[in-house]
């Protein structure tokens, strides 16, 4: 009989960006077997409208059912923001996100309660990382600013040269002036600018990613289910991608910090 | 009867920079009517691989038949780079892009004999802006340069800052270096970005665009195989997007120069 606690976890994202969040998976739960899906066919979602990403996360969704999964981790932002509450009521299985890790993640490290979020253009607009933070804690005063151009840079691999730090300086300025201690890294791209952020923000004020966050919701949500891998062979990961692009898999090392092995490519 | 000289000019891009070809079109054809595909829900191309790019070129052409059309024009430099000959092969009625008018373009701009191509990654992976430059003249002397940033700093509206410049020295040095009299700026994005191009690449630099080259070489296909339409109505645009994103319809009124009228969201 079929052991839901042998099945995977399935985790998407609209890039590679996601595997950031695997990586923080791997290290906590080293059992667990991963199936990831990016759909870099139709990357970016951040620049799109709500409605559209709701359709594609739909489809990612559906693809990682067909890949026995018992648990699905959205780890993109954007979809998060946009779509997760959607996606919750829809669907059976558990489904978690970015978003909310994040947001404890911050709420937990400010102790000016002032806190910045950035982000993609649709995940800012959303409001759904201001609606988060206030409702765990209404008093925390928040500065949200969209930063389009972090995820071109990350994808050129233009971490620490002098346009990055000219971008992060454009985009962040407003935000060092409003003074907040805590910045919620609120893209999975974001993470490989952290040096050029932390420069322009200075010492006083901690990155938050939620990469690390969300390992342990997913943790505590597989141990309320039942549904952890009994102990056996350690996990291992399973790539799918709706386009495999030119410097996929150096960029994709990058963020994973390990060999991404076998790489499917599906539709596209 | 349906008189094949009535229906109206398909034209498909990855996004809204076609929006740029349509505008020659409209100057030069203004009795003609247009039929314009986006394919904002899946932009941008340029970064995707060969594969990918064709099967949303595929799936575009064929919406595009399905809207009563005698003519495709492949207005994204990145399909016409990598699916050009392959969407030729396929089709019956004709299919023209922007590489061969750009190209054309340049070799009777250049006096030097240098000319430097500027376009997305895989049109410049592609080699083939390369190919058709040499099928003209042997004698060129080209220089490739791949510049993704010019596509997110388009699309941010960054055209006159100091990142904008800054991008552009870093991609274009080597090129000023090389010594050309001739840029074909191969990518329907990068027109808008002509201020600081031109400012990195000096006076003696002519830039080549596609657009107007592209519209006399429809004008030349439409009296070839008597298909330009009969006297009357001024033509009109009709505008399909598999996205309406957030700032579209700023953006597109920027590219083409006038008011975009209605527009139709399809799938996404």
């Amino acid at each position: 009989m079929d052991d839901n606690r042998q099945r995977g976890i399935g985790v998407f994202d609209s890039g590679i960006g996601g595997l950031t969040v695997v990586r923080a998976l791997m290290e906590r739960l080293p059992e667990e077997n991963i199936v990831y899906f990016g759909d870099s066919a139709r990357v970016p979602y951040g620049t799109k409208s709500p409605e559209t990403v709701l359709g594609f996360a739909r489809e990612n969704l559906e693809f990682l059912k067909s890949r026995n999964i018992k648990l699905v981790v959205v780890a993109c932002n954007t979809v998060s923001a946009v779509a997760l509450p959607i996606l919750k009521a829809e669907e059976k299985m558990p489904v978690t996100g970015v978003l909310l890790p994040g947001a404890l993640a911050a709420s937990k490290t400010t102790k000016s309660g002032k806190v910045a979020v950035i982000g993609t253009t649709a995940t800012i607009h959303s409001g759904a990382y201001e609606k988060a933070l206030l409702a765990i804690n209404p008093d925390l005063e928040i500065f949200s600013q969209a930063c389009p151009l972090f995820v071109s840079l990350a994808e050129e691999g233009w971490l620490d040269n002098e346009v990055a730090r000219l971008v992060a300086r454009e985009y962040l300025e407003p935000v060092v002036k409003f003074g907040v201690d805590t910045l919620v890294l609120g893209c999975t791209h974001y993470p490989l600018l952290k040096g050029v952020i932390s420069e322009v923000m200075g010492e006083g004020v901690k990155l938050v990613d939620s990469a690390n966050e969300c390992a342990i919701e997913v943790e505590k949500i597989l141990e309320e289910k039942n549904l952890r891998k009994l102990a056996g062979d350690a996990g291992g990961i399973k790539v799918f991608m709706s386009d495999v692009p030119y410097k996929f898999r150096e960029i994709g090392e990058r963020f994973l910090g390990r060999s991404l092995g076998e790489v499917t490519k599906i539709r596209g």
